[in-house]
C-alpha cells in the first residue's frame, strides 16, 4: 500500500457542506493502489463501544494519471461528524486512516472516535456555496471604450475612427461609452446574455481604466453617474445582472491621494496607505520603459511605477476601499464585483470586504482575478469563484494543439476539477479569452474551432462568459490587439458565428439545471471526447471530434438537439460536435 | 518516482512567511523516494528567457515513516515569488513539479513562470506569527474553585472541607476564589511562573463555570470585579500575564438570555441567537441523565441540554460575544483569551473576534481548545495556538507505555510538528494534563516519570503549561477527581516535585531563546531519546531514558545543567534524564 499517496484533509476541498446536515467527503489515493474504501463515522460524542461508528462504502469516482478520487455523500442529523477511512489495497492489506494518520486494523478503532477526523459542527456560514443564480447566468464581458459609442458628446478629443480591422495602440481612444452599452442591451438580450461584466468604468487616464484615479467617479469618457444608473436599471429590467471591475491592488498614480504622497512625503495623511520602502517617493530616473521600473521607492503592480500598490493591511485603507465597494452596491445597485489582481491583495482584506458586501447584498457574486490554483481564496470566506483561465487553457490545448491524447486531456481536467469542491466549480468563471489574452478566434484560427470550444465550455460546470465580439467572429492577438472596436457592421451581414453562439447560449440556459448541478463524466474516444452531464433522470451528452474524423460507437438512441449533420452515419467530421439529450 | 507522494501547497503550513522578504518553503515526498530537490524561483513578473528562474537546493530536514520532509529558506526582495521544484529520484528520474502538477524536463520550464506555484505577495497580516513573548512564558493553569480560598466571606453555603485527598463530586464546592489566587502570586513567582491561565470566572451555577449565565459578571463565589482588577494588577506587577477562559460555543441555560427564549419562544428577541430546530424549546422529557438528551429541540454542546449552542453566524450574536471579549481586555486589561470548544464555533466568527481583539491589544495571545489537527484555525486569521493535547499524547504514550520504539516515537512527533509551520509550533500550548484529563501523576504512576515528562515537554517548541498542583505531586483521575483542592499543606513538608519543577522552569526561562527559536533534532537510541535544541552557537541536549537502563555513547564533552547523577559513567538509570548545554 502506498501510504504516502493517501490524502484527505478536513476543512478543505475534500469536505463539502451542502446543507446543515449533508456533507460530501472525498479522499485521494495513489492511482490503482486501493481497491476499497469504507468510511466509519458517527457523532463524536456518541461513538463508543455501545454505539460504534457505522460504515458506508466510498465510490471511486474519477482518476487522473496520479490519483484515484473517492467520494461519499452522507447525512448527519447531529451536524457533527467524526470519521475514519478503512482502506484495502489490491493485495488485501488493510489500514485505518484518520486524524492521527494510520492505524493497524483493530476492532476497537471504531469504538473510539478520539483519533478520528472531525467536522466539529456543520457551519453553513463557512461553506463555499455561492449565489445560486450564477449557475444559470451567461456572461458577456465588455471593454467599454471599445464596445459602442452611444454619445459623441463625451468622446475624447483625439479619437480614432471606429475601425474594427486596425489594431489599436496602447493609448488609443475610440469613444465607446455607457450610453453605447444601453443602446445595445436588446442586442445582448437577443443573444441570450443575462450577466454583464464591465471592465473598469471609474475615473482613470487610460483607455482601460485599470489605473483608477477616483473610485467615486464614473470616467467622463464613459458618461456620468446618471447614465450608469440608467444602464443598471435597464439591464435589471431585462433580468440581466451587472458586474463591475474593482482595482484594489493598486491605484493610478494620477490619483490626488497618490499625488498628495508625492508632494507631502511623510507628512501626507496618506503616507502609510501604500507600501513605501523609503521617502521621498521617486521612480528610478534612468528607466527607459516608463511602464517598467525595477527599483521605485514604493511597491507597485508588477513593475509599473504608474500603479502604486495599496497597503491593504492599514485599517484606514481597508475602510476606504470597502466603502468604495459599498457605495456602488448601495447607491447604484450593481450586482457583483470582479476584483482585479486579487491574488496580490491580502486575505484579511478580502475577508473583510466580502463579509461587508454580503451583508448589504446577500446574493452578490464576488469574482477574483486569479490565474493559478486558488483554494486559499475559495474557502467560503472570500470569493465565490475565480477567472478560470487555468481550466480553460487545458481545453484550448487539447482542441487546438493536437498534442495530448484524449485520456491525457481528461486527466488534466479531472485534476483541475479536484482542486476544488463541486460547489466551488459551479461558481468558476469560464472564459476562452478576455482583454488580457489573445482572442479565441485568433488562437483557434477558424470559426469551426471557436464554436466547438464554446460548446465545450458551455457544457462545463461553472458560469460561462463571452468576450465582446466573439459572437461576431472578432480577431485579435495580445493586448492591445484584443481590444479593437466592436464590428457592428458585421451583425447585419452574413455572420455564421452569431446564430451558433446564440444557439449555444440558448441550450445552456434551457438546460441550466443540468449544466449547473449535473454530474460530469468525461470519456476518451480516439480523437475526441464524450462529455456527459447528468442530473436526475436527464442526461445531456456531447461528442467532440478533434482534428480528425471521429467514429462514434458509443452512441445509440439519441435525440439531436444541436448540430445539423446526420448522426446516424456514426461519423463526425473534424472539429465538429454534437449534443444530445436523453430523459 | 512515486509522484502521488509528492505534496506541496502554497498558503499552507508548507509556506511560512518570516518577514516581508523571507519565506520558508517546504515539500514532502514519499519516504526514500527522492534524492535531490532544487527550487527554481524568481519574481513572477521577471522570469523570462532573458532572466530565467534561479535555483537553490532544498535540504532533507526530517522524515517520518511515510514522508521525507524538505525545506529551504529564502529571501525575495520584491516580495513576490514564483517557484517550481525539480525533483530527482534515486534512479535518476527527473521531473518538475509546480502549480500545474508535473512536467517533463525541458530547459524552457525555467524561462516561463506562468505555470509555477505563486506567492503573489508577502503579506505579514496573513502570516501566522504570534506574539513573541509567548515563547518565553511558562503557564500555570488554575481551576479557581480549587486553588486557594482567600476570602471566606464569599464561600458557597454548602462547602466541603479543603481536603486534597478525597475526590470531589461533580457538584462539590470548596470556596476557592480570586483573593486566594492573589495570596499565592508570590508562591507562583517563586516557582517561576509568568503566565496564569484561569478556567472560567464569569457568573455560572457550576463549580467549573463553563455554563456561563452572565458574561459581564465575575461569579460571586470567586469575588468581584474589584478583586479581579487587583489580581490582574498584582500579576502584571510580577511580569505575569493573565489569560481568561471564554465559553463562546454555548451558554449556560440559567442565563436570562436563554430563559427569555424558553419563556417567550419565537417572540423572544433572542429567538434567533441559538440553533433552535423547533419551538417550543423543550428537552426530551424522558431523559434519565440530565446531562444527556439525544433530541432536545435545540442544538447543545455535546448532548448537554444545560448548554445551548450559540448561533454565532447571527451578526447580533457576533457583536454580543465580541463585545464581551473587548470588555475584559479593555476594562480589566487581561492579556489573553483561551477559547473553550473552539473547534465547534465557525471560522467566520473567530476571524471577526481575533481581528477585533488584536486591534485593541496587538500582542494578545489567542488560544483555542482543539484536540485534533487544527490547521484551519491556525492560518494566521484566528488563533495563535491550540491546546497541544495531540502532540503531548505521543510523548506520554512513549514514556509511559513502553510499546513504541524510539524511532516510532520520533516519527510520531515529526509527523505532528510537520502539520504546522515552525512559527505555529512555537505558539502551541503544551500540557501534560488539565481539568479535562486525568492528572499526569496518576497517569504516570510516580514522580520520576512526571519529572521526566515535564523536562521533555519543557524542551519542546511551544509554550509549556503546568496544571495547578503538579508541582506538589497531586494525583487525580478523570473529571472530577482531577479537580481536587490544592494540597497547600505539602508545600512545607518534604516534597521532591516542587524543587525539580522549579528547576525545570528555571532552565526553560533561562534558555528561552534556544527553546523558543532553536532547531529541534531528535535522535533515537535504544530505550531512549536524545533531544537537541540548537540556536546560533548554543546547543541544549537532553538525554531521556525510558523504562530500562540507557547506555550513552553519543555524549562526550558536556556540562551538566540539570540532574545530579554522574554522567561520566555513561549509564542512565531508568526514567532519568540529563540536560546539557554546549556553547
Amino acid at each position: 500500500m502506498f501510504k504516502a499517496g493517501i490524502y484527505h484533509r478536513p476543512e478543505s476541498e475534500d469536505v463539502t457542506l451542502l446543507s446543515e446536515n449533508t456533507v460530501i467527503i472525498r479522499i485521494k489515493t495513489a492511482l490503482n493502489d486501493i481497491e476499497k474504501i469504507t468510511l466509519f463515522y458517527g457523532d463524536p460524542y456518541i461513538i463508543s463501544a455501545d454505539e460504534p461508528a457505522i460504515s458506508k462504502k466510498l465510490i471511486k469516482k474519477q482518476h487522473d494519471d496520479i490519483y484515484d478520487y473517492w467520494e461519499l455523500k452522507l447525512e448527519q442529523k447531529t451536524k457533527r461528524l467524526a470519521y475514519a477511512f478503512l482502506l484495502e489495497d489490491y493485495h488485501g492489506e488493510t489500514v485505518y486512516y484518520a486524524d492521527q494518520q494510520f492505524y493497524q486494523l483493530d476492532a476497537h478503532v471504531i469504538e473510539d472516535g478520539g483519533k478520528f477526523f472531525k467536522l466539529p459542527y456543520f457551519h453553513l456560514i463557512d461553506a463555499n456555496i455561492g449565489p445560486q443564480w450564477v449557475k444559470e447566468t451567461v456572461w458577456y464581458q465588455i471593454f467599454p471604450e471599445r464596445f459602442n459609442n452611444g454619445d459623441i458628446n463625451n468622446d475624447p478629443d483625439e479619437k480614432l475612427p471606429w475601425n474594427s480591422k486596425i489594431a489599436p495602440k496602447p493609448d488609443s481612444f475610440y469613444g465607446g461609452d455607457l450610453e453605447g452599452i444601453i443602446k445595445k442591451l436588446d442586442y445582448l438580450v437577443d443573444l441570450g446574455i443575462n450577466g454583464l461584466y464591465l471592465t473598469p468604468i471609474f475615473k482613470g487616464p487610460s483607455n482601460h481604466k485599470y489605473d483608477t484615479s477616483d473610485y467615486y467617479e464614473v470616467d467622463t469618457d464613459f458618461g456620468d453617474k446618471a447614465t450608469l444608473k440608467i444602464l443598471i436599471d435597464e439591464a435589471h429590467k431585462r433580468n440581466m445582472r451587472v458586474m463591475l471591475d474593482a482595482v484594489f491592488n493598486h491605484i493610478g498614480d494620477q490619483s490626488p491621494i497618490w499625488q498628495d504622497v508625492i508632494k507631502k512625503g511623510t507628512q501626507s495623511r496618506y503616507a502609510d496607505w501604500f507600501h513605501i520602502n523609503h521617502f521621498p517617493v521617486v521612480v528610478d530616473s534612468k528607466i527607459t520603459d516608463e511602464e517598467f521600473s525595477r527599483n521605485p521607492s514604493y511597491d507597485t503592480f508588477a513593475f509599473t511605477p504608474h500603479m502604486p500598490k495599496w497597503k491593504t493591511s492599514n485599517p484606514e485603507v481597508q475602510d476606504y476601499l470597502i466603502s468604495v465597494g459599498e457605495y456602488w452596491v448601495k447607491e447604484f445597485n450593481i450586482d457583483d464585483w470582479r476584483l482585479d489582481v486579487a491574488n496580490e491583495v491580502d486575505h484579511h482584506f478580502w475577508r473583510k470586504f466580502s463579509t461587508r458586501m454580503r451583508q448589504i447584498k446577500p446574493d452578490i457574486y464576488i469574482l477574483g482575478e486569479i490565474w493559478h490554483t486558488a483554494q486559499p481564496w475559495l474557502d467560503g470566506s472570500q470569493f465565490d469563484g475565480v477567472m478560470n483561465y487555468a481550466y480553460m487553457q487545458h481545453i484550448k490545448d487539447f482542441f487546438l494543439q493536437n498534442k495530448q491524447t484524449s485520456m491525457e486531456f481528461i486527466n488534466r481536467l479531472t485534476h483541475e476539477l479536484r482542486l476544488y469542491s463541486d460547489t466551488t466549480n459551479q461558481m468558476m468563471f469560464n472564459l476562452l479569452d478576455s482583454h488580457d489574452t489573445a482572442r479565441i478566434k485568433t488562437v483557434a484560427g477558424n470559426d469551426k474551432f471557436v464554436k466547438q470550444l464554446l460548446m465545450f465550455m458551455f457544457m462545463q460546470p461553472g458560469t460561462p462568459d463571452i468576450y465582446y465580439g466573439t459572437e461576431l467572429g472578432m480577431t485579435g492577438g495580445g493586448d492591445p490587439d484584443n481590444r479593437k472596436p466592436m464590428p457592428w457592421q458585421s451583425v447585419d451581414t452574413e455572420n455564421g458565428m452569431y446564430p451558433v453562439t446564440k444557439a449555444i447560449i440558448k441550450l445552456r440556459r434551457q438546460y441550466a439545471e443540468i449544466f449547473a448541478n449535473g454530474s460530469l463524466l468525461l470519456t476518451p474516444i480516439r480523437d475526441g471526447i464524450i462529455l456527459k452531464r447528468q442530473f436526475g433522470k436527464k442526461t445531456i451528452m456531447g461528442i467532440f471530434s478533434r482534428q480528425n474524423t471521429l467514429s462514434i460507437e458509443d452512441v445509440t438512441e439519441v435525440k439531436v438537439l444541436f448540430g445539423k449533420e446526420d448522426v446516424t452515419n456514426k461519423q463526425l467530421a473534424p472539429q465538429s460536435s454534437f449534443v444530445y439529450l436523453t430523459e
